[in-house]
């Protein structure tokens, strides 16, 4: 397992976010984002050159990879928030996507000393390596020896 | 078709966000978020009471009428971002959501007169009252004659 102090400040990781396919794209904004943005390539080709991604649809492919491998076994209470969300770039089909998340926060609760919060901000690049997503976001874990380990 | 000038600032809008079984949270976990609190019953009832679902889950189960009802047929450019995203508590299975949206901004651009950004926030509360997510948001809109209309 892994917990607060699993972490330090500064560390920068790299992943990788799986890319989406005009058929995954239209699939996805049926279920959750119906806007023409997503399901009508002429009227989003007029705009943004292309059919472009749900924003929550890219938010899940880049946290997928963080998900499953930076918090993956970690004593997480539970995510806190988003702060300063942007979505500064269209995401195209079939665009891989670099995510780099930076650790910019590990700090023990002062009232309850078997936690503390982790704060991280994430920036997402395609491969033009222009950005995509950034975001901070932060999550409560638990700190180690709290529990007797 | 729906611009800028269709939005009122003050406007208050009411959904109702779809509920998730646990075995919803837990397929959407494996795909996303494979974290224990939203796989583990054992793991999310000593910290939390039950399974919890993800906070991506929930956000797309609060934004599913929104953008369905509330955004549909709207000349939208694109979303900019969100601000001061929380979860404040838990989302368990089967609770309904119910789901607040306030305008809080009708600006056109100062510097492209086509178009102009659309600001609310958003309060999503438990079948208890309790409010389990919050946030603010925008997006570009056409202005209405933008395009001749």
């Amino acid at each position: 397992m892994k917990y607060l102090e699993s972490f330090q400040l500064g560390d920068v990781h790299i992943f990788s976010g799986k890319p989406m396919s005009t058929a995954e794209i239209m699939a996805f904004a049926r279920e959750w984002d119906p806007q023409r943005l997503h399901l009508d390539v002429d009227y989003a080709t007029s705009l943004h050159g292309s059919l472009i991604a749900s924003g929550f649809q890219t938010m899940l492919h880049v946290f997928e990879p963080v998900m499953r491998e930076f918090m993956a076994g970690v004593e997480n209470l539970g995510g806190l928030g988003f702060d300063n969300l942007r979505w500064p770039r269209p995401v195209r089909p079939d665009e891989a996507l670099e995510v780099k998340i930076t650790v910019t926060g590990v700090k023990p609760s002062r009232s309850k000393p078997d936690r503390g919060v982790l704060s991280y901000s994430l920036e997402a690049r395609n491969p033009a390596g222009e950005i995509v997503l950034t975001l901070e976001t932060a999550a409560m874990l638990r700190r180690k020896g709290a529990d007797g380990e």
